[in-house]
């Protein structure tokens, strides 16, 4: 199934993804074209020229090599809501005729009705209780094929094109930039695990295994003779703010050099990843956090927003020596499909 | 603090290691000597043949070449306890001072009076309780560098060597030569994920991302401006049985191509990896059980051993052509330090 996946799926993106180019294109003289020739694409060369010169104090061997990244709003945007987020409403929309009740009560309520505000205002349990919907009493098998097809179908409801599209070029280029030197790179999300790993691969380059995100439950059953995971609606992790380093631990079981993210849930992971822990931790660290302050091409929001609030991070920036990064001045070109 | 526990657990670990040569020594001739020439040793060399071939049918790219294993009684031995239980005893007569109650409570009365089979006859709940009460409120530096002091001192109750001379050198040799050929080779074991991990790369080759095991919850904080992760005692999951195909689909993301282990604890993680989901999964699949039937060398028992019990994956095995290895017969050499 996996293999039978993968490939459908890269079929159905294909014509979404040729401008993204992940790893199959040459390597350019400038590995970030995309990046303005400001200070934070100086910092981030600098820091990957350090950890990759053999013989130096500061040389890092390959295993260490260890990125960790965000997704929506570091990868990806994640206005007007949550990519995932769309995807658990039209869902819901899909078994509304199952679920009378869902008519009256909320979140599903304002889900129904096309409301996002009414749903974000739901807040995170009202967004938990959508995206447990769409996975409850699913099947991996059933559960990939659904992201899949409303991947191929679906499109962003203000720039209308399909979600990987949505992806940021800098970005990309950054990933593709450290996994030529040698980085293993990760995805540490709140997202849902099982939901980006259906594209992470396609769109990032990232595989299933370096994917870290949001946990439900799942059970083993035999069906009819066929091995089978059963998804259930049971939350065992929120992959955001504090849980983001214990997922680190968890999953990779090794410590990030770098790490990038963009709200006030990626602090700890950023603490964890940059700040020494005692005097004879001097491996060279890099944290960075982009600032969505472009409201003509992409968004521009963070103290107040509800998505993707960034605040207690961007104050903490400066004393841990955390990059931020200007989408307006830092980047040339925000998505992929732009021309310039 | 990564960078320095492996180095200094390295250096602990070097005298006993010499023999083991994991990943350091020239690929022989045969990658698998300390194999005698029986179907089984055939079966698994010609299946890395047939799925690393290029151009055929059953050809599988790299990154689906994902092998599991169990561990206790599959890559080392498990008698005449589990290895982390005899860690958690030692480790509770260490604490016993601060615990007075625990001389009077089982499963800590038992573990103190050194009687492993009052300490089995609290089942896996008491060993669970074990397990946990050396884990209780460490962070993970001091709990990593008290299981690399356990493993650099400790020794095996019968056999008189450190523990990480009871892995199996067949096996070592298996995972060598299915890394050679790019597999991407897991542990996936009952045993906790944390303790797995200080010495899965030194004595497997296997690195901390890729162990998966039992896994207890752990809380994040600053601690005198020092990002910690900290211990508790809550049990997660307990990677065993139906446990072990689903902690394969979180932690991984991919189906195995190949699996090993040795007791009932195995059989579902076999079925996930070997049985087709339908007609056009014709990837080969290869599942492989160690039998422990070798009272001279090693340890001999089965159907109603308390540890590593192989009863029903015994008699499942040729149904789903699973090769069952005879410790006896197959292997010629059966610990590192052994001489022909």
């Amino acid at each position: 199934m996996q293999k039978f996946s993968s490939r459908f799926f890269i079929a159905c993106l294909m014509y979404t993804t040729t401008s993204l180019a992940v790893a199959q294109a040459p390597a350019p003289a400038d590995p970030l074209p995309s990046w303005n020739s400001n200070p934070t694409k100086s910092a981030i060369m600098a820091f990957v020229q350090r950890v990759t010169e053999p013989g130096t104090a500061d040389f890092v061997p390959v295993p260490d090599r260890i990125a960790t990244f965000d997704n929506d709003g570091t990868l990806w945007a994640e206005q007007p809501v949550y990519f995932q987020a769309q995807f658990a409403i039209d869902n819901v929309k899909d078994m509304a005729p199952d679920h009378p009740d869902w008519q009256t009560t909320e979140p599903y309520k304002s889900a129904l009705a096309g409301d996002l505000k009414g749903v974000m205002a739901t807040g995170k349990e009202g967004l938990v209780k959508l995206l447990l919907a769409s996975h409850v009493g699913m099947t991996e098998t059933q559960f990939n094929a659904s992201v899949m097809d409303w991947l191929a179908s679906a499109k962003h409801p203000t720039r209308d094109v399909p979600y990987p599209q949505m992806a940021y070029q800098p970005m990309l280029e950054l990933l593709n930039y450290l996994r030529a030197n040698d980085f293993d790179v990760y995805i540490v999300s709140g997202g849902g695990i099982d939901f980006m790993r259906v594209f992470a691969e396609s769109v990032y380059g990232v595989p299933p295994e370096n994917v870290v995100g949001s946990t439900a439950h799942a059970t083993y059953e035999m069906r009819d003779g066929i091995p089978t995971i059963v998804k259930t609606g049971d939350l065992i992790q929120m992959n955001d703010n504090v849980e983001k380093p214990v997922a680190i631990y968890r999953h990779i079981g090794r410590r990030p050099i770098f790490a990038a993210g963009n709200s006030d849930g990626d602090m700890q992971m950023l603490e964890y990843t940059t700040i020494a822990r005692n005097s004879e931790d001097t491996t060279p660290r890099l944290g960075i956090l982009v600032h969505h302050d472009d409201a003509k091409r992409e968004w521009a929001y963070d103290r107040v927003s509800a998505i993707g609030k960034l605040d207690q991070a961007l104050d903490a920036a400066p004393q841990y020596g955390w990059h931020v990064i200007s989408m307006e001045q830092d980047w040339r070109q925000i998505f992929p499909a732009e021309k310039n």
